[in-house]
């Protein structure tokens, strides 16, 4: 792994800091310091303008703009694609003093701090603006999405002159001028602004999708006299602000932003009309009264998901900063919302979701937040009638979901990865299962989860093929879950997941069918499902192809695969990676080497159901042949190694886990932040040192300590109850905070959480 | 095969008649009616003009545009692609008489018939055209290009009006606005015209290859008076006719096409100072000279290249319609011309050449047109540098030559087959190795062979990969001739031409060690080629990996392809094909369907390495699994079919083999003629009906007759000698021109070619 740390932030428990501000550093920053709530989400830009290298970024979930393709003469290529669009910037201000404009890119100043306060979901910023003619304004920023009204956002702007007295212009207003990065166009027509005393208001059209978005404001400010400034795709107030030595000048702005998708036209002109409701919702706003019920989300959330990490301060603040994200992303507020690769913190992948949501994401949820998790799959749910557009498009049966999407529709304009890798549909399935295995809530799948499987299965069924005498099913002209081997026969992971994304089906089937005939009935009819059908499901099954050595206990990785030639990837020179952009395309799929976990991923999903020897015989073969140029490589590899207890390479493979991003490890942060990194850190932790395996009929648990930590805790969200986890270099302390009597595994013995702490000695 | 015969034009053992004009056809004629010297072609468009569907083309060998493609984010995609351009219409006329200007898609006419007469290589038409006023016109139109000196053209065009006297106007000149047809843009910039007297010429210049064609045109009339009319990127001259009831007006165009590629920028002057004497060569020219010379030049080239069929007209015609348009799109003329895909009669294909040329028409000049033959192999030497920097981008030594290509760089935008196709780099070896074995013409191949053969050898070697114990060399990650396998490991076909290739080059490195020790030195140097690499080049070669099961003496196409689900290619529904536009893309590569031959082809190119009972099983086992959806398909199976006496077999594949173009099996022939499939009719006679085999020490026939012919008779120039062969339902005559005692073998049996006719009865 060519990457390596590069330490910019102070380090401190609850906190990210930069003290003193470095231009190289600037966009960085702008990712890590985004603030999300799932509806929107705003990149940590200067507010107040900056000319250097920046991304101005602010995104709604869900709200994307559509690009056509060229059309290609094959069939089964996507001619559209659709990304998420940059919108309004809200917190658009300027601040005048003495014909001068702020600006860090270029003015002095001194004393810079920022701070985003991980405990309570603020961003503070501080710095002394020193003017050419040597006065001095100190300026204070604080900003924070509402974390319980989604729609609105707020800022506060201190401004202090430090050494006179004299006018301070304070322009403030709101900016849908943003250009979207990938295509370089603006992507919004304005339909109509309004002003009054102390609020303006702004909405915007998306250009070719009809969506909309509305801002309004409110200030709060003590001053001499305001004008109003329009202009194209802008509106903004010019505030005069008598400044006095050594007095502060607070201004309040306080934003509402309204979004509507996929509008009707009717539904427009009342959209235009609430308006004047808008303004009156805002004045019923007090933003310490937003503070603080912010900060009270953030304590509450964190009192059920903190981690704590003792002797190790940069995982510390790694994982919070993690931990913070995931919920910042997403939290199952609405049922519509995706978690992007990026989530909400800038625009690359198009703002698309992958199979990572499923894979690695929807865990954090289940243990955290189980009504995000169930609305995280209920997003499919919404967008099955698009998968199975998709399927026939493909020449499948049923429903084929997109690899990548905002709307449900496949937005991957890669043929290779669009048409070829089945795991986005199977990782559904395995989510709705994952799900069950953890909440029992079963009427959940009936309802939202079996129509998907019906149709994933009927996709399976008529993607695959028999052998020639039909005694293996298999799929052909696959791409896995490594990307390195870019077509390939029987690969391990999809014949697998295939055949439980079935078995699941027929048992769901079958479970439905004792416990409600009518409804089993209704939804078999509605599906078309015949008896002939469900019994060509166990057939395939029953026959699907996995291949394994039996010898060596290794599966191979696809039929073949054992046959290619081999790349020693240590001799690999390190200028060379990333390789995608040094080596030809086609040679990087033509040897043993794996870009990230296949075999090993299928040996995580379904741990149990492999013996600690094939595990152990799998990682020995297959990590050695893997460069991890995924993001999301390095922790499979860690929780498997913990496992298998080779602390050593765990720890190694946890190293950058946490803090890819405070770090920049990849040298892209400043593109986004990766959300979904961001999850497989948490599971890292949790499945990996706390051993945690949810698959099996029992939550199971190993723990093992880093023998660089002097303990950790984490806490899991069970049937009702939350789960305490508290590892030091002796003990496991396990309690319950409900007491319910939750039967868990540890170490392979069972326990009882009851009212008592369980004390059990730690395996190191 | 989904394709079935449309037979319009009238049956003429040496003309293509179109009697009465159905508007259908415009487009389809005016390929199948395309005039070519090689130099330049020009569709069967009416010259005078027409609104209906057209494509007026007009084409140079070798003058281009390019156009810059996305830029992909991977490497060795090609970001630039070349393609012909449409070129100036020198045939440009309009016919006007009373107001009404002569368009056969909107004006009343009888009388209509264009014929080409393929023995003086003349295209006539004539009909009589109907005023609305009642008058009556005959027009007769005559066109050749001339095959002596292929900058010449002449148009003759004959008025006469048969009901009445007056004034008829004809509009005669160039037009340089023509759009390319793929693009829909015009290509050209005009750099000046001039006109006097009796001439007018135009200089066009791409827009952004800075190639030039200076089209230059003499008139000869009677006429009234003349006046010129210049529009953009045209210049007409009017001439106004006194027509006399019953009397003939002969308008005669003589026109010379100069054309300069990649011109310097001083030579570019010298170019336009030409125009002087270009009119002066124009005024040398007579039209009735021109034509006798075209006419003598054709009636020489039959007389060595004939092909008779008794008792088939249809096939007669098909045949000799093909020979005739061999000789027209390539004759040697000119070391830097190629064979484009559809020779000089249309745009599509992009004009370019692929490895057809060395595959499928090499064998045509070489037993027709020696000199041709090593032209077109110069081709390649003369891009070796082009082959080289392509190389380097696909990560590999040597030369990796180019899958579609005008200069000799890559213009195949689709990377599966641009970086996965070896065969264009092993058909260049084949050709030399062809050229060699028949012509025995070793300086050639020391001069302008061995250089490619090292570089080519060098990309096997590094192309290619060893099996992890080095027991087996192969190439992973290619696509071979069959198209419908995407990206395979060790296909048969690839790996034995890199067997064959290396082997050939061990070979010709020998020899010109014994022979030339000094030149040796000098190759050897000039490549750096160093002991070690030639030793690898013997280890690679004696371990070429060849899947083959011993038990069934069977091929397998590539590593797994025997284990691919099977598809029964007869229950595709009719209406699928062409399965490119009906089945999903990756569909298509999931299965054991073949597209065209791949481990046959193997076996046609090195057939005497083979035996025939492994051709047996292995014709038994593909043949039934290919589709032909390659137009090159059914002749290779139909010469492989005649040597196993599948008669019948024989006869169906080489059904529409010598008709493919005036039939129009493929519904495609209006975008132009299937020039490299039409090589293949003529390899479909002589090594399938007349069985010849080139690949062994001494040339072999083994004749048989389709039992719905009387008899055939063809020609083949071999060393120095042209020798005859004539077969009829008993005996086989094979005579020799000069009688140079050549052997040869006929069903196994060695006779010398002396002054005797041989008489050997056929065996049916």
């Amino acid at each position: 792994m060519a990457k390596s740390a590069d330490i910019y932030y102070k380090i401190h428990p609850w906190k990210i800091i930069e003290e003193g501000f470095r231009k190289e550093y600037a966009m960085v920053s702008e990712s890590v310091f985004s603030l999300g709530n799932e509806y929107m989400g705003t990149r940590g830009n200067f507010e107040e303008g900056y000319s250097g290298d920046s991304l101005t970024g602010n995104y709604f979930n869900g709200i994307y703009e559509a690009a056509d393709l060229e059309k290609s003469s094959y069939k089964g290529m996507i001619d559209k694609t659709e990304f998420i669009v940059n919108s309004a910037n809200w917190l658009y201000t300027r601040i005048q003093a003495d014909n001068e404009i702020v600006d860090l890119y270029t003015c002095k100043f001194k004393d810079y701090v920022r701070i985003l306060d991980l405990k309570k979901g603020i961003l503070t910023r501080s710095y002394i603006w020193v003017l050419e003619n040597g006065k001095e304004i100190k300026l204070e920023f604080e900003r924070f999405l509402s974390m319980k009204d989604a729609e609105i956002a707020a800022q506060k702007i201190t401004l202090t002159p430090l050494n006179f007295s004299g006018d301070i212009i304070l322009y403030s207003g709101i900016d849908f001028g943003l250009i979207h990065h990938m295509t370089g166009k603006n992507m919004w027509n304005i339909a109509g602004s309004t002003a009054d005393n102390d609020s303006i208001s702004m909405l915007g059209d998306t250009i070719s999708t009809d969506q909309s978005v509305l801002v309004s404001c409110r200030f709060q400010v003590d001053c001499r006299e305001w004008s109003d400034i329009e202009e194209e795709k802008k509106l903004v107030r010019r505030f005069v602000l008598s400044g006095e030595q050594g007095k502060s000048i607070e201004f309040i702005k306080i934003i509402r932003n309204l979004t509507r998708k996929d509008i009707k036209e009717e539904e427009k002109e009342n959209f235009k009309t609430k308006w004047g409701k808008n303004q009156e919702v805002l004045h019923s706003l007090s933003y310490q009264k937003l503070r603080e019920d912010t900060i009270n989300w953030w304590k509450r959330t964190w009192q059920d998901s903190d981690i704590v990490i003792e002797g190790d301060g940069l995982n510390q603040q790694g994982i919070r900063f993690c931990i913070f994200q995931m919920h910042q992303t997403y939290h199952g507020a609405d049922k519509g919302t995706i978690i992007g690769a990026k989530g909400l913190t800038g625009e690359a992948y198009s703002g698309n979701t992958f199979w990572d949501t499923e894979a690695y994401c929807l865990p954090f949820y289940i243990f955290n937040n189980t009504e995000a998790a169930r609305h995280l799959l209920e997003f499919r749910y919404l967008t099955l009638e698009e998968a199975m557009e998709r399927a026939k498009t493909l020449d499948c049966k049923g429903a084929f979901y997109p690899i990548a999407t905002i709307t449900g529709r496949e937005c991957c304009s890669l043929w290779q990865h669009a048409s070829l890798q089945l795991q986005a549909s199977t990782a559904v399935a395995y989510g709705f299962w994952h799900y069950e295995n953890i909440t029992e809530d079963e009427e959940f799948i009936f309802e939202n989860g079996l129509s998907i499987l019906i149709e994933v299965s009927r996709m399976l069924a008529s993607r695959g093929d028999w052998n020639k005498d039909r005694t293996r099913y298999g799929f052909y002209g696959v791409m896995g879950p490594d990307e390195f081997q870019m077509m390939v026969n029987n690969n391990c992971y999809t014949n697998y997941l295939g055949k439980k994304t079935i078995e699941y089906t027929l048992s769901v089937l079958k479970r439905y069918s004792n416990k409600n005939p009518d409804g089993y009935e209704k939804i078999i009819k509605k599906h078309c499902l015949l008896a002939e059908e469900i019994e060509e499901f166990h057939n395939i099954a029953k026959h699907m192809y996995i291949p394994y050595q039996e010898e060596t206990g290794i599966f191979e990785q696809h039929e073949g695969y054992f046959n290619l030639p081999h790349v020693d990837i240590d001799k690999i020179p390190i200028e060379e990676f990333p390789l995608y952009h040094h080596w030809t395309y086609d040679r990087i799929y033509r040897n043993d080497m794996l870009k990230q976990p296949d075999v090993l991923m299928m040996m995580l999903l379904y741990n149990s159901d492999f013996t600690k020897e094939q595990l152990k015989s799998n990682y020995e073969y297959y990590e050695p042949r893997c460069i991890h140029e995924s993001s999301l490589s390095p922790s499979v590899h860690s929780i498997l190694a913990s496992q298998l207890q080779k602390e050593e390479e765990a720890y190694k493979f946890f190293g950058f886990a946490t803090r890819m991003d405070l770090d920049n490890y990849n040298r892209n942060t400043g593109e986004g932040l990766h959300t979904t990194s961001i999850a497989a850190a948490w599971m890292n932790i949790v499945y990996g040192f706390g051993g945690m395996r949810s698959d099996g009929k029992l939550l199971s648990f190993a723990p093992s300590l880093p023998k660089e930590w002097e303990g950790y805790a984490f806490k899991i969200h069970f049937k009702g109850d939350i789960l305490r986890f508290k590892v030091d270099k002796e003990n496991i302390k396990i309690s319950s905070k409900a007491g319910l009597g939750i039967q868990i595994l540890v170490y392979g013995k069972p326990y009882i959480l009851g009212q008592d702490e369980i004390n059990i000695p730690v395996i190191l």
